[in-house]
């Protein structure tokens, strides 16, 4: 056999996401659903371009971050696509500080890219959702526990299965460390103690060995991030500690009052604890840190991570700016969820209705119910094709629609409509008066 | 003055848009009114990734997109940002050819980049609003007159001022060329042709003698291009010209059926009509073609493009697939409606309300009040920060929200909160069960 024309490959690259219609339509139906939520709060949805000047983006980067990021020149500039949706932020509240009112509440659903070695559920584009609450100089602990609240409220409309929302505080570990005298050490020790879930405790310990933690120190951190129990419990253990250490005690303020607040958000008890074994990677983070996970499903890691930080943008501007946040991984968390069937996909297609005129003598009739129906809010096509009968109606459950419309000859004639339900198979005569109240 | 850090460059790119705001919610509107009102015809919602093999960009391209294209290596990926939604729909109807039911309805907004020199209302990266119906094989005429009502219907949604949409077939040239044995310049002679309204008379006569046609060509063209009239008058020269030529013939057949489906679709006959010297420079359209203008504003010139083509993706698949489209340039549309003041921004918050707390007494009460107006639908947001009451409430204004409800010492004791409409400052004294109802 003879190749005659180079096949250009047309499958999208690995590490990118592309979706067939009726997956794309249950992965907008969920964006919209986390974008409403936010926004019932007061978030408001921004934009920031995609590609930004490499020096913004690479300000505060290093290592993995510089590694992975996609970063060209075009002409003079030296550009890079965002990476996340924090970094943008900053410079967005930087530039534009004095148009902006204080605490400012903003949501973006954005793409962001990483060019990682590809690997299952790991993505080079994919798409987070964050909020973050800035505040100018101040923001009041009561925030830290809105953004609880928010997290519930998320996974509560997309119906997901029981959750849990884990909380901690990072001035814990830190006052801790400051107790051991081993302040120096504390973003490694937080680096380490997030891994605890991934790794075998032989291998946890080695790891704080290797930064020179003594074995007492080591049985200390073990100890601290094991107390585990419900809210009140865990807070009286962790008086009972009686560590004497400024940072500690702020920790542990910190954490009874946004848990005093989270009751008055009113989240069920199940739905979050408090894990001192949470302590997110991130230096940023300065006290209060989440984590989410479905419980039945543990292997799907957090679904919702953030905290509390100091500081949001001390690169671009003198101004002082604390803020809270959390961010989703929609593109990853959706893959996951296909994957173990806890979401499907239904219809592939926005019309509720699929015309069918018969001929071309039909089509007059067929456009003005389309329009009878679009201005009652009613979504539909036209199958407009000369075509066999059976391909038109097959046309019609291939996408998922769920009534059809069938305008024949004596339809025409007759000034009726046929209306099949494509569930049932259910057949009836209607006049065109009276469709839109037996399809809506 | 001594300059201590370096300071980094917060600013946007030149070319890149980043809206306040108050601007990003009139943004966001225009775009969910585009994409509803395309989903209401039955249009999908499509999402493709940004970043695409080169060769499959670069399959087609040539000129000046080659060269604006952002391009780059990332490991042994010869990588580049989309430069429009068409190629990326092409390559995905030809690797999902046999997942997609036809005729296939998508619509895709999304962000488009062209590394163009930046210039006033040019912009590097920008939304794309576009929708195609794709055949297989074939695809009934009717759809090019659909894609008119929606064109209509979009605008019309869109509340923008009185505008006209300009219907065209490419065959009608095509065929005067053919006739006048100059086939193979009708290509050029479009280039030309879509020029007809930016450049003199003199120039615009000089381009064509460029490409080497005669003073009677010339003028046969421009006698053509110059019909001008409604639309039975326009059909009934095209008549008289009785020009023997087979594509001339079918142009003419094909535009006379769209204008016949046009008036199904019940398009009021001010918003669109014949316009023989649209083209559409680029080379794939075939049949009809579309530009869309607002009639009192001249200078922005076209609105919404496209037209009828015979095969999307020759280069990707051996299917004949041709299709009909158009495509919204929202984000230059959008700054030249501002800059002419045509549109302007209101609000800037998703919120309705705001919660004003007078200490952290009352966070709890506030905090219920929140709840239970998002239970009814009511977005809203706190203002927890201590702070002058003058301060809480020109956040209010600042923002733009349409109620604040306070809540002191008199309102926790005696269990009622102050209502202020913030538009007539009006303030009541109300009963938490009753809120919703002054709200709503």
């Amino acid at each position: 056999m003879k190749k005659e024309t180079i096949k250009i490959n047309t499958k999208v690259l690995p590490g990118f996401m592309e979706l067939l219609p009726a997956d794309q339509i249950l992965f907008d139906c969920m964006k919209d659903i986390i974008e409403r939520t936010y926004q019932s709060f007061g978030f408001i949805s921004l934009d920031t371009p995609i590609i930004e000047r490499s020096e913004v983006l690479l300000a505060k980067a290093g290592g993995e971050t510089e590694k992975q990021i996609y970063r060209f020149l075009k002409g003079d500039n030296d550009l890079s696509l965002r990476f996340d949706l924090t970094v943008p932020l900053a410079r967005y509240v930087s530039d534009h500080f004095n148009d902006l009112s204080f605490p400012f509440r903003r949501c973006h659903v954005g793409k962001v890219f990483r060019g990682e070695r590809p690997q299952k559920g790991r993505y080079r584009e994919f798409y987070q959702c964050d909020i973050d609450i800035i505040g100018k100089g101040k923001l009041n602990l009561v925030n830290d526990a809105e953004i609880l609240a928010v997290i519930y409220q998320v996974f509560k409309n997309l119906e997901l299965p029981p959750f849990i929302i884990r909380i901690n505080n990072r001035k814990l570990i830190n006052g801790l460390m400051e107790s051991l005298d081993l302040l120096d050490k504390s973003v490694d020790v937080m680096r380490i103690i997030d891994k605890v879930e991934k790794i075998s405790e032989q291998d946890f310990r080695n790891m704080f060995i290797e930064i020179g933690l003594s074995a007492e120190s080591i049985n200390t951190v073990i100890k601290f991030i094991s107390i585990k129990g419900d809210v009140s419990f865990i807070l009286k253990e962790l008086d009972a500690l009686e560590i004497k250490n400024e940072t500690f005690s702020t920790g542990l303020a910190e954490l009874k009052t946004v848990l005093k607040y989270v009751e008055s958000f009113g989240l069920p008890k199940e739905y979050y604890g408090v894990d001192l074994s949470i302590a997110r990677g991130l230096d940023y983070y300065t006290g209060t840190v989440y984590e989410t996970s479905l419980l039945n499903y543990g292997d799907i890691g957090s679904i919702c991570s953030g905290g509390r930080y100091d500081n949001l943008a001390d690169t671009y501007t003198s101004q002082k700016l604390p803020g809270v946040g959390i961010s989703i991984g929609l593109t990853r968390l959706f893959s996951q969820l296909k994957d173990l069937n806890i979401i499907s996909s239904g219809k592939s297609t926005t019309s509720k209705v699929v015309i069918l005129p018969f001929s071309e003598d039909m089509f007059g009739r067929a456009i003005e119910v389309g329009r009878v129906l679009r201005l009652s809010g009613i979504s539909n096509e036209t199958y407009f094709e000369d075509d066999k009968f059976k391909n038109k109606i097959s046309h019609v459950s291939k996408i998922g629609a769920e009534f059809s419309i069938i305008i024949g000859e004596d339809e025409l004639r007759d000034g009726f409509v046929t209306l099949k339900d494509m569930k049932s198979g259910d057949q009836s005569k209607i006049n065109i008066n009276d469709l839109v109240k037996q399809i809506i």
